[in-house]
């Protein structure tokens, strides 16, 4: 629970803080509060027909020029007694029983619901004992309101409130400012003293002064004179500034705090540790604009890997955010099934006009995973269609990745991933994986004879007549640990794909839409596959969908030219949602209107370099870049992976999210990122290797 | 390529196009149009200098004060003869070559790079002979533009303006209206006869009357006289309205027939028969409003199915546009995996409340295929946390269906839809699908002992100890044919995968969110599985999203409190996506907000009824209703499958949109439609069935 007041406390006593409580209380019930006051414990207090009264209390309404009924001031003064000494004394000596912080917390909330913000006037200093076990600080802490400190101007000023700021800020408690109170007539203090003063505890303190009060000789006497006075020595709008600042705070603290314990107890975070996820203070995403996330705390971080290698035109952008709104206005779902919209239309022609000569068919899906499944299974039943009925088979690469569902495990197998599951998976022939960071054969990239091809060649001549398709990431394996390898060898498979009849799947989910430094990975080899996967950029990476693109020899199979039922029994309710569609026309018209591939020419170079600087930290690690896809493979020399999970917790304490892939780190950002941006994040991971060092 | 312009044609020679043609001319002139005139064919020409001059021509280019160059002219007229007969006979006498409409096509698309509309006077009527093969109307055809008849007031007019209408109309070709002309002094005429005529071809050609002009003594000779005339007697401003108006039609058509084209040439339809898909004139739609689907020629579709079972509130629903819109502008999208964003959070806390208790933690996808992936996995990794190694089969319901991925159909075999992938699916053991409409057992629903569990019973106490988990579609087994099933079937599972410790997995991918009656089936059936898919509704059905909810049990296994790296290692890019998220929590406030639970309770019966009635048409049908869900399956006496194809084509022509499944035919409406649309929508489905018999 917030409570919503103003603790006026002093360096000491009599320094002035009934003048500053009441003056406060005025100011706020002027301002159009329902502002109340509370001094909970008061000594020295007058008897009046039998019962005591608390002068401040009386003194503030009076100031204030308000009534309240006998019931609410008591809950203001909840403890009063008549000799004027620390109260746990004068309780002993009266024998009415000491303060009791739970009451007095229990009248400050009954207050709470008909005034706000309540002003709290303290007895004494902060460590003034209030009963056997609590000090006036304990209070202050359980109330947990923000602070104003009185303090003289007079001799010592600088050692009272340098230990009080310490003492309050050490009980965790916020101290708006400091109020200084002049409590000796002029003549005898020094002038040039006591700013001298003020100005050292403003500066050592870092806190701000929030008046500096002239010497009042009787301002009991003359309640309009203190108003005077009290409205021209004290900066009261900053303090309702200051206060309503605090509020807002806690406030968004509070919706953390609500937020984080939310996340904790309902949300399943995928890809994560969730003991070790607890343990942290992760971020919570608010809003994204450029490159930048921002978190619920106003907190800006660098996404360095493009929020899971999609987010190719950065977040917010403009034209992106217009389409999704200018299609959700007119047609937010229709099926494909049997009817069409001209969304899905449009964006297919599109694509078949973009990617590799001969994908002319676009087949739609929502998760990059389930664009993996519908393209295994078009795979296999082209070979039925057209009358070949032993092509059941696939292979894959060793630590490919092409989704997480039971098919595109059956495809890619990370052993970490996916140990769990193999019970349930249909295996597939797995050739080497063209490792370069770690070649098996001993060999650099840029002068082997792709020696680790060989794995897939046999396996290609010794299974042919049983395999219905290869797939492959083309030139990067990313999940495996951004493994970029040589075109050649996918120029090689092509051919040998060509040569077996074997179909050959191209999965650019990850490394499509100029990500490599041309549309399509496969652009780069020069080779045209049977089917191609897309996804993640594919919307500019704001919204779900994937693609399967076939040729016109893989589409015509399904047509039922024979009598035969040849229909394609697959697909998701959301295959081509028109919002998805419309926002991935959208996207691509971004990546042709904005030059993206002529944009990134330099900046490729740039990442290049500046990651081949952060590898020279690292022992014997090795650098590999691909386009805008730059990696640092860390050897057990380097620190391996827990080097690598080090450097990402230093990073993310940078403000730059990177995620680790095993022993490997990487940049994989935005397209859009500017020369200075792409120098930022350099610099910021740099920075997070150093500090592992 | 579409032209633009107008053809004057006649009911015969002598009508007065020349007039019409030239006040057109003018009048598009003067209202700012670049207007062309052409004469393709002109016979009765004057010699003039050696050139023939096109008289008809020179008319309307000197009433409208126009200069063209003898180029253009040239192009205005290129056929000239000097005879006045049938251009056919004239060629052949004056032995210059009978008029090409190819080369009169040349001309008009040579004059219309500069002007538009062309105003294309004919000669004659409409089956003059223009060359051996053709005749006027063949060139008309060719043209392609719209038609405005001129026709005489005298005798004979009837027979010779219905004539025409009726050959153009034939052709293909549109007519704008008729214009009459008074060919005769009025004394030689009866005002009321010429009156009836005309309002009889008005009415008997439901064609719009353009002008009645009066006779005119000699036009040629006073051309501001003529132009008066034609100002008080022709309704100008019509005919430019309705040739704007065709121009609109036909631009639109022309969009439609390249959409068409272009679907057919790029998008591959999920669930559908290419070829015949190809021959059908498929809707497109272009937007919906409430249970509504508009195709992009304006034409109306009831949403019979929810467009597949999702949009619960129906298209275009204000708070789910707003809620895209307001999450669309400040975060598209970030990840889940070590990060956090509120909207995922919030969406994680409101399913745990809304679902069965226990179900405390959500886990996302898109695709529903991709949650039911999950599930099983989590399913096989849960019994590993806890260090059980043998559960790795899963027991499904036969003809289930719980998506189209491989481990999907693994679980859930729909033999036509499934057949081809058989060597890539690790297969399950299936119990007995509690198929009402065809009980095995030959019992009623209503009364019997659910005999059918048998099997389900068997495989669980024979497989137990191998078996990860159950899966299946709470109370209706949807892709199977609506298979509607008793509430205690799943109460009897859900205790005996207690007794055996068998994970039960509650697809309600398709039944949850309001569509059974209760919130979600498993409601119904008063039971609390182990893990609940989502998906579809979940988003109001506006955007891809499905969330796999699971126990604090299961949760819990998953984090490591063992030193042990317990890791889901799942998940897509696009996992509780904060647009699709936030967009769910809008959803999930307006199933509250409206009471959809209460006010479908009316609706529930009304439907039931409704199909009732529907059943009763179709011999020894079988009609089964679940709150919002209601089929008739039609037997072989009734039709079977090809009669539910057949129904559905009839209901689509009717503008009702149902998918059959196989020989079932069912409504799965909007959650929001009222009494009446579910009405209209009954009486279609019945009507289509009518049409059937």
């Amino acid at each position: 629970m917030m409570r919503k007041g103003i603790f006026i406390t002093g360096t000491d006593t009599d320094v002035g803080k009934t003048f500053i409580s009441a003056g406060l209380f005025n100011y706020f019930c002027l301002k159009g509060y329902d502002a109340g006051i509370m001094k909970p414990v008061q000594s020295g207090c007058p008897e009046l027909e039998g019962k005591l009264i608390a002068p401040d209390i009386e003194f503030s309404l009076e100031l204030a020029g308000k009534r309240f009924s006998e019931e609410k001031r008591l809950l203001m003064a909840p403890y009063k007694y008549k000799l004027a000494c620390s109260p746990h004394l004068a309780a002993e000596i009266e024998k009415t029983g000491h303060p009791d912080s739970d009451y007095i917390l229990n009248c400050f909330d009954k207050l709470a619901s008909s005034y706000s913000p309540i002003i709290v006037e303290g007895a004494g200093g902060i460590l003034v004992p209030i009963n056997k076990n609590e000090k006036m600080l304990d209070l202050m802490k359980k109330l947990d309101i923000p602070v104003i400190l009185v303090a003289r101007t007079a001799l010592g000023t600088i050692n009272h409130t340098l230990l009080s700021l310490k003492a309050l800020s050490d009980a965790g408690l916020t101290t708006l400012g400091i109020i200084f109170n002049n409590t000796f007539p002029a003549a005898e203090q020094d002038d040039y003293i006591i700013k001298e003063n003020i100005k050292f505890i403003e500066r050592e303190a870092n806190i701000k002064v929030l008046g500096v009060v002239d010497y009042l000789p009787d301002i009991a006497s003359d309640k309009s004179k203190a108003a005077e006075v009290f409205k021209t020595c004290v900066n009261c709008t900053d303090i309702e500034l200051l206060y309503n600042e605090y509020l807002g705070r806690q406030t968004q603290n509070n919706t953390q705090n609500v937020l984080r314990s939310d996340d904790i107890k309902y949300l399943w975070h995928p890809y994560t540790d969730i003991k070790n996820f607890e343990r942290t203070t992760f971020p919570i995403i608010k809003h994204g604009k450029g490159i930048f996330l921002y978190d619920t705390e106003g907190k800006k971080y660098f996404d360095g890997i493009s929020s899971w290698w999609c987010v190719n035109f950065g977040h917010s952008r403009h034209e992106l955010i217009e389409a999704i709104k200018e299609q959700s206005a007119s047609l937010q779902h229709s099926i494909l099934g049997g009817i069409s919209h001209p969304e899905a239309i449009q964006l297919s022609k599109k694509l078949a006009k973009i990617t590799p000569e001969g994908l002319n068919h676009a087949f739609y899906a929502s998760d990059g995973s389930s664009a993996t499944e519908a393209a295994l299974k078009i795979a296999l039943q082209y070979w039925c269609n057209i009358g070949v009925t032993n092509r059941t088979k696939f292979i894959c690469l060793e630590d490919g990745y092409h989704g997480d569902t039971l098919g595109a495990i059956g495809v890619g197998y990370v052993e970490t991933f996916h140990k769990n599951f193999k019970p349930a998976v249909k295996e597939s022939y797995r050739a080497l994986s063209p490792n370069c960071a770690d070649c098996p054969f001993k060999k650099e990239a840029s002068t082997c004879n792709i020696e680790c091809f060989t794995s897939m060649e046999e396996l290609i001549i010794q299974h042919h007549s049983s395999v219905a398709a290869v797939i492959v990431e083309p030139l990067c394996q990313g999940a495996a640990g951004i493994r970029i390898y040589p075109e050649e060898y996918l120029r090689r498979l092509a051919k040998l794909c060509n040569q077996y009849e074997i179909l050959l799947i191209a999965d650019e989910i990850a490394v499509g839409f100029c990500r490599t430094g041309s549309m399509f990975a496969c652009d780069r080899a020069g080779i045209s596959p049977d089917i191609m996967l897309l996804g993640k950029g594919l919307t500019g990476g704001y919204l779900p969908m994937s693609a399967v693109m076939v040729t016109d020899t893989i589409y015509n199979s399904f047509r039922n030219n024979d009598g035969n039922d040849r229909t394609f029994y697959h697909g998701h309710t959301f295959s081509g949602n028109p919002i998805t569609s419309h926002l991935a026309i959208a996207a691509l018209t971004l990546y042709k209107d904005l030059n993206i591939l002529e944009m990134i020419q330099p900046k490729i170079k740039q990442l290049k370099n500046g990651m081949e600087e952060i590898g020279k930290l690292l022992n014997n690690s090795y650098v590999s870049t691909l386009g805008m896809i730059a990696s640092v493979h860390l050897n057990k020399e380097s620190g391996g992976a827990s080097r690598a999970k080090r450097i990402k917790e230093e990073a993310l304490s940078n403000n730059l999210i990177v995620r680790p892939l095993g022993n490997t780190i990487y940049l994989w950002p935005p397209l859009i990122s500017t020369e200075n941006e792409l120098n930022e994040m350099l610099s910021l991971l740099k920075d997070a290797v150093k500090k592992t060092i």
